[in-house]
């Protein structure tokens, strides 16, 4: 044989083919296609026989028991929805919880014989699916041939039963397809598909065993049914809020929120897990990695979209989206939050929106957030690369957290805000919020992240010309200042802050940050000496335009008299507390008698701010200074969140159900500018979808009135909001109470 | 002004722009572009001065200290690169390890004066480099004026120094630029960016405070610094070897290394965390998601590319990936597993491929696999969607986990393979090898996933006519049969078991699997009654083309007589276990006396199976049978592995470094049909880069020589591997050991 070996010789390898190859299928790697949507579904047989039919053909499955009727039970003011809390939900199917009992009616042909007559109630789920994957349950009659879900029978009257069926508490969420099927000694005999009676399960707060367990009527009510939402933003001492419509039972929401899952192509098998849901809806909320629902931008050009600022509600973002299938233009960290809680209390997760005054962002669970000044103490914008938020919004919700150990269930932070930084993609948590407070941040997911978003440090260097740096103050207070959400059942602020930190200089405080340090978040070990002079500026209350003066009290503590040079410097800020432009600088001495306080007053001109002004009109001032007897640095920072005209909303008319009414918008350019491309938008839960108005331009001091008739759909107590946005002029709001009777 | 409200009329709205929104700036969101990518810098200036230029111009700088060279003593034999143990790597460019002290030398224009004369030896990666985020480090000579990075002078002679620098133990990894700064009262002078002085800081696992730190100098010398490896695959009774080229310190492979991390844009402060640099790598390996290093590919269609079974190591791989910058075609788990190995042994983290026998696969932490029978108890292949993987390999990576609670640190699964369904994304770990034997899985990373990958139970069910099922067999020791890696130091097989799994039903072991389940993977409770009738496949070694007997023992173990109804079904499988092919079924009935075993054979012809063969051969038995007298179920599975001819490698000539020698690889094709399209590969760590060799036809029984000349570069023991490759026939493997004299 080894004589042939030399016939035997090497080829030019064949060309390389060029181009990308071509996309490769699942064969070889796995039995079947994962089903990952809930779109998909192939349906069942209608008949299907047991062995091959014999010489005389199909037997007569006909004569055994037939189905005439199933009634789903699905109306309004019928026993499901009533019991399963999902009367609000303006759609035409079933709409269930977990975990709890709902009932169907069905007429068979001739009267039920328990002893003779098999059937069995299916419920299918996404496409190929599986008995042991739970995506295909068999709900029988009886006790004796028990599946995961439970099903008796509860009335039987002549050819009618009901029958009780109970999902189980862990069951995939979503909309299933329903079938009947009797079984005769021959095949089995099926319903045929008939849409109408598809039935969507959701997550259940109302029952014990569901992860989303929500022992609170109250709280329940508020962070399940409440379409209507206060979100809070401006400064921590200056708190502005938003009223926004979630509209989580609007026609199409539960449908759009659905495909969210399904566009992600979150494997089927996964949607009964509360954690595995929420952590998947915050990466595709924004449109990074994943053409997700919504892309940010912070950059004040909004050309191709919506402004952020100018969205009053989530349904037409949601509707939007899965109808166009593309992202939605614009969001900002409350545009996300406000959709992403429509998504939680649409599915059954509780949820709310919290916000954190002065957030650290982008540092990746670093604890340190660096302001660099030069040698004078003069802050160096160029070298000064970190920005803390004036405010960032986030979502809470209530999962049990069955994957972490014990304690750590109830609220968790998650946030679908892109991060720069979060463990390689756009998403984040859920966190447990018992975690983060006592420094267990080694739990999933990105608990070290959130961490640092409310515990920062904020780090004076002071750098000197050969590049060394040293660590002149320390602000260990200034981040995280103060976290709200919107109590339950009313429409109060709620501090939670002290859910997420204990208070400062408490022993709790202390061994929070040593169990944080453990795990690798290291806070600024340094100390640097106090200065003995403070810096303190304030609150003020200024409308865009205002010219105004801003003191600054240097506060001696010593007693000594202390001089001050200090470099005082105001800039037109970001809401994430990017700096647009400086408009001011000043550089005063201040002499302060020992335990004196000596007050320095700077001038702002509304003509030096004016023209930088951007998005929602924050200014930034920040003083530093030398204390010229010690060295010792002093700062201090302030936000100004520069007032708006309001929008004036009323609503005229007897407010009952199906009546029309009359809502009145109005609005008056108290500029001596005019305003130029205004959007108007108007929506209200139960009563109105969002509406929006166009108007080139409204000239200085005009005023502009908008009427629009609106038939209320619902009995109870809501509210219309409206906003008005342009480029020179955002975050305008105004909103009606009113409440309709049935 | 109202009066002049009814003129102000609303606008039809513009036209919305059509087609996607333009990509929108981080303008607003951010002060800065955040650094992702070591091959960007921005270069510092050569001249800073203090204040402006007075009317005199620049003051004369050139008066002060200047330099006249840096030597970076960069050779493979001088001090840093023996020192810090990388002699090894084919590289122009100074590669030392953190944590750990290096000495370069400066020469000035005039002796050094440390009372006078200022300097700084500065590091800068990546863009916009900041103290502050380690991106930018001054090193300084004196104790005084610390930095992160510590500073000495080790020696002056004249007008040079000798300067040695220890770069934090915790640094950020990859390449840095270096410059010399002198600092005068007017400005700072630095030397030009020179990339010849640039230097690659990598992990350190010699040094303690690294947090890859590996004490075992055997373990180090094995799992960093060999590039030769094994890979186990086969069956877990019939274990087949591969020899891999790892390759990691071949031209070129570092910087394809940093390359992987620039192009999934990981944030440059994050890279020195080795669990983050892990976690961001097995996502980047595999093209899913990020356009990663690796497609993967199961069909048996590899024309777009090479045959997953075709390589002989990574650097062709990662060579090709860097310079093309496009996915490279094809990959499976053990190739995955390979260049991920080069990936971390190149960086400087201690990793090896371990090889799991049973791998339980795509049921996200579901601890069960699912095999549904009839009501006969024959295997229904419709609805039986699970596989076990004979084989899957990943990754184990040594880390201290400073994220983690104490306890946790030490080796940690990690795996680039794509999943269907990890945590949402392609890419798995790291997740503490310990955490998984104890059952500890609410730890991050995806513990919980691996945990089911060698814990799963086989479930058998009986599925009634009704759709309802019944577990009827539970196979609790099936999965995660046997986990095996390459002992350190020599080339035999090292069981590691153990360290994933407490022996079955031990005391550990069920605290194990209560802990886990208290995490929520929940193992199949119900417990089926055992049959007294045991089924066992004693195990065969079966070239491809034989005909053979299966040999099938029924073991009567009740003292009464037994009759089975079994079936027996043979399929050609893919490794994944995923059916290709069913090309043998019998249905014998056997009768045992009590305490008797029978034996049924069952011969099998190779014309059967050879048509239907798929990739590595894998032939699948799976025997069911219900016993008439108890109706239990009893079961069997075996897994036949074809073995394959072997190549023939041979090395002639003088064993050293830089003399010329010959390598010989000879194959004969044994079959009696024709071979096509067949590749040869060749390479060896030291010996020979990847060198391949294509032959359109082998007629069947014709013999091949391929000869090539090569020249050893370094000393010491390794080994010449080839691999021939082609539809027919996958997995032909031969090797050639060979020791070089320096």
């Amino acid at each position: 044989m080894s004589d042939q070996a030399a016939t035997i010789t090497p080829d030019p390898a064949p060309p390389a083919p060029t181009g990308r190859p071509p996309k490769v299928s699942s064969r070889g790697r796995t039995a079947g296609p994962l089903a990952n949507s809930n779109a998909d579904g192939d349906d069942v047989p209608e008949f299907e026989l047991f062995g091959t039919p014999g010489p005389r053909g199909l037997p007569p499955l006909t004569e055994f028991l037939d189905i005439w009727d199933v009634n789903m039970l699905k109306m309004r003011a019928e026993v499901n929805r009533q019991q399963h809390h999902t009367t609000l939900y303006n759609s035409d199917f079933l709409i269930v919880r977990r975990g709890q009992e709902f009932q169907i009616k069905i007429t068979f042909n001739r009267p039920y014989n328990p002893s003779e007559d098999k059937f069995a109630v299916e419920f299918l789920i996404g496409s190929n699916p599986q008995f042991s994957k739970g995506t295909y349950i068999p709900v029988f009659p009886t006790k004796e041939r028990q599946s995961s879900w439970a099903g008796r029978i509860t009335e039987t009257s002549n050819n009618v039963i009901t029958m009780a069926i109970t999902p189980a508490a862990n069951c995939i969420v979503g909309k299933y397809r329903m079938f009947i099927a009797i079984v005769t000694p021959y095949g089995i005999r099926r319903t045929r598909r008939e849409e109408r009676n598809d039935i969507y399960v959701l997550f259940n707060p109302w029952v014990s065993a569901d992860s989303v367990f929500l022992d609170d009527e109250v709280e329940r009510e508020e962070c399940v049914l409440n379409e209507m939402g206060i979100i809070y933003h401006g400064s921590f001492d200056d708190v502005a809020e938003r009223t926004w419509n979630y509209g989580q039972f609007e026609y199409g929401v539960l449908d759009a929120c659905l495909y969210i899952m399904d566009r992600s192509a979150m494997p089927i098998i996964n949607r009964g897990d509360a954690t595995k849901v929420v952590r998947q809806a915050s990466a595709m909320l924004n449109s990074r990695d994943d053409d997700g629902v919504l892309m940010g931008n912070w950059t004040g050009d909004y050309t191709y979209g919506v402004a952020p600022t100018s969205w009053t509600g989530s349904t037409e973002i949601l509707l939007n989206y899965s109808s166009s299938k593309m992202p939605v233009c614009y969001a900002q960290c409350w545009v996300y939050a406000a959709v992403f809680n429509t998504f939680l209390r649409c599915l059954g997760i509780p949820g709310r929106v919290v916000t954190n005054f002065f957030s650290a962002h982008d540092n990746d669970g670093n604890l340190k957030t660096d302001i660099i000044l030069d040698e004078n103490g003069r802050i160096d914008r160029a070298r000064t690369r970190d920005s803390i938020w004036n405010y960032h919004c986030w979502n809470e919700c209530f999962i049990s957290r069955p994957d972490l150990p014990p304690g750590f269930g109830g609220w968790q932070a998650v946030d679908a805000t892109p991060q720069e930084t979060s463990d390689g993609m756009y998403r984040c948590g859920p966190a447990s919020v018992r975690a983060i407070k006592h420094g267990q941040i080694c739990y999933p997911f990105d608990a070290a992240f959130v961490f640092a978003e409310v515990n920062s440090d904020v780090v004076f260097y002071s750098r000197t010309k050969d590049g060394a740096m040293e660590p002149v103050k320390v602000n260990r207070t200034h981040v995280g200042r103060m976290i709200l959400t919107k109590g339950a059942g009313d429409d109060t602020r709620r501090e939670i802050t002290n859910q997420y930190k204990f208070p400062e200089n408490t022993p709790e405080e202390r061994t929070m940050l040593e169990k944080a340090d453990e795990y690798g978040c290291h806070r600024e070990k340094s100390d640097p000496p106090q200065a003995d002079v403070d810096v303190v500026i304030p609150s003020l209350e200024i409308s865009v335009g205002d010219d105004f003066s801003l003191n600054l009290d240097f506060v001696n503590q010593s007693d000594q008299p202390r001089t001050v040079d200090a470099y005082v410097s105001g800039s037109v800020v970001y809401y994430t507390g990017v700096t647009s432009a400086e408009f001011l600088f000043r550089t005063p001495t201040v002499t302060i008698a020992p335990h004196k306080s000596e007050r320095e007053v700077v001038e702002v001109q509304s003509r030096t701010y004016m023209k930088h002004l951007v998005e929602q009109g924050n200014l930034h001032f920040i003083v530093t200074g030398k204390v010229k007897e010690t060295g010792h640095i002093a700062t201090a920072m302030k936000v100004v969140i520069l007032r708006t005209p309001k929008l004036s909303v009323k609503v005229t008319g007897v407010p009952r159900v199906s009546e029309e009414m009359l809502a009145t918008v109005e609005f008056t350019n108290p500029f001596s500018f005019s305003l130029d491309d205004v959007y108007i938008r108007m929506e209200g839960p139960g009563l109105m979808a969002a509406q929006s108005k166009y108007y080139s331009l409204i000239p200085a001091g005009s005023s502009l009135v908008w009427a629009e008739i609106f038939t209320p759909r619902r009995a109870g107590a809501t509210r219309l909001v409206a906003c008005l946005d342009c480029s020179a002029l955002r975050q305008v709001t105004g909103q009606a109470s009113v409440t309709i009777e049935p």
